[in-house]
């Protein structure tokens, strides 16, 4: 049986969706970032990086939001999660996985996790400071140029949109206002009435 | 025919390499950053990211060095680049990749471009100060747990070869010893030696 190990509030909600989304049979382990569990030896053990999410297979652990979700929609193709079929369709797919991995997601953590790239206290504040400006700016690009409608890619639901949905939900707190997104708020709206999405949310937030 | 818009020196590098060991035929066409071509129109048009790589195809333009990697390996089958057929392998690459673009280049950027990240001087020599002890613990973690031998996935070359090789390249422009880890060191020697390396190299320094 597949397992998840989980955080609230983190990028792992992309994958937990992806498996709910796949119909997938697994289990959902949560590591609470208030006691520290992803520094543990415990949890390094699964994952010697120390982050969340990590997909245990009977193969071996996955870890890496891009890698488990096109792992999961290659292993339950009837869910049609990604055009695994045609080479162009499925690299554009891995570009916007990727720019949300290495880029957005880099832009946010710079809000909160500032020790990873500065010991002093004042550039982690210098980096807080233009988290809402990134943001805004890494939004508008995916707004304008990249986000096909109705889903992300386009006429068709991939692994792109819950990851996008997630990252999606932490604009507020990153201080920017999605109004200046409609096609995202939108999007984002639409995806918290998919089932998939309400019961993984339920999930996390019990 | 294929496109691909490079910069000497970034990781455009992996994406050039692994045209070379496809066999595809391709023109490389050079982005200066010397004249900051990355920010004008004229790029933008290309990659409104303002970023190399880019690949352009006769479908449209790819970017991210992961989706240009996974592109090529899957649309060259025959150079057999990528394990194509097994998705947990071909999951373990794309973890792999990801890794690379998310953490590892993202750790090396903050030595050059803390300016994406914060507007404060003071801060961006903070991040600087960090870079050297941030690629080390990346490329600890690489040659402790990743780094599978003799190629980086394991007995097989893939798209993961030229990348690493182009990361590891800038170890001692971010003040690490590279003969700290042994198995990355003779991975970069036995890479530099490959013809299709020897070949980029050339038209990229030239
Ligand atoms: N590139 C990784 C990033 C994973 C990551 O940074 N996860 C965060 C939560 S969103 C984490 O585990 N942080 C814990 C920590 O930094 O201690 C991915 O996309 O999966
Ligand atoms: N996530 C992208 C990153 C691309 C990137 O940051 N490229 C750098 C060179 S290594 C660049 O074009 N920098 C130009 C700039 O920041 O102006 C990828 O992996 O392709």
């Amino acid at each position: 049986m597949l397992k998840l190990f989980y955080t609230p509030a983190t990028c792992s909600l992309a994958s937990h969706i992806a498996l709910e989304e796949a119909g997938a049979s697994y289990e959902a382990h949560r590591v609470d970032f208030s006691k520290a569990e992803q520094t543990k030896p415990e949890y390094l053990a699964v994952n010697p990086k120390g982050r969340v999410p990590a997909l245990v297979t009977d193969r071996g652990t996955l870890t890496e939001t891009p890698a488990i979700l096109t792992y999961i929609a290659q292993t339950f193709p009837g869910a049609r999660l990604a055009p695994n079929d045609d080479p162009f369709e499925f690299a554009r797919l891995q570009s916007f996985l990727s720019y949300l991995c290495s880029t957005v997601h880099v832009a946010h953590a710079h809000a909160r996790r500032g020790a990873r790239w500065a010991d002093d206290p004042a550039a982690h504040e210098a980096m807080k400071a233009k988290v809402s400006k990134n943001m805004a700016d890494c939004f508008a690009l995916i707004e304008g140029t990249m986000f096909a409608g109705p889903f992300t890619m386009g006429d068709t639901y991939t692994i792109a949109d819950p990851y996008l949905f997630t990252i999606a939900s932490w604009l507020e707190g990153d201080g920017v206002d999605p109004a200046q997104f409609p096609k995202i708020l939108d999007h984002r709206n639409r995806m918290a009435e998919r089932r998939a999405v309400a019961k993984v949310l339920d999930v996390v937030r019990s």
